[in-house]
């Protein structure tokens, strides 16, 4: 996620550019592991109203036209963007993908439940979203 | 599965409600000022790829199926979700909007350059997003 490419040496305080990306063309984007396998795809971003702050990423996996696809949500700070890979990159083998927190399309979390999100935060290691 | 229907009221010192919503429900939802007349409807999401905060909500206005459609890029804070109107509320009266950056379907404006961003911020009287 972190895209500092800026090749600015001038160590002025301020920061001139940006790094802003529309939500529409997050959602598409590929996601793989550190050894380059593909593991799906974004799907959608889940972000928290109060503070305006992405909290995860939903990566699509497996399925066809929507049949037998299932979700995994990323909390977004574990994702990198890589320039060279064209997607986001996320330390991740596949045997620990398979015992990730997921849904079925038909079957979506109560996002309001504190409990549910702070199971995904603790999956990978990271602080609750929010900074609660 | 853990079952995370909680009906918890022990009053525990920290929030167990979250307030996550899809970017896919974000967009497509309408827009009003304080006077309830309708805005727009939200077309995208800004996404701070360091920091993973949505900067900017993109308001489509006007037009018909793309044409002489416009993008109003509104910082995210101005933006007060309203469930009874069940939309978005920002306080801008519609002469005020017309005066308000905004850019054409086929005309984006340069997302990594902070002096556009920054116009946008001060048009609205917010500081410059992500706290630089």
């Amino acid at each position: 996620m972190t895209d500092y490419s800026s090749s600015s040496s001038s160590g002025v305080a301020t920061e001139e550019t940006s790094s802003l990306i529309a939500a529409s063309k997050v959602e598409g984007t590929d996601v793989y592991n550190r050894q380059s396998e593909h593991l799906g795809s974004i799907y959608d971003v889940m972000i928290d109203k109060r503070s305006g702050q992405v909290a995860y990423a939903i990566m699509s996996f497996g399925g066809f036209l929507g049949m037998g696809e299932s979700y995994h949500p990323l909390p977004w700070r574990v994702l990198t963007y890589d320039t060279g890979m064209g997607g986001y990159v996320v330390d991740l083998d596949k045997s620990r993908l398979e015992g990730a927190p997921s849904y079925g399309v038909n079957d979506e979390p109560n996002w309001q439940d504190r409990g549910y999100t702070r199971s995904i935060d603790d999956y990978y290691g990271v602080p609750p979203y929010g900074g609660i």
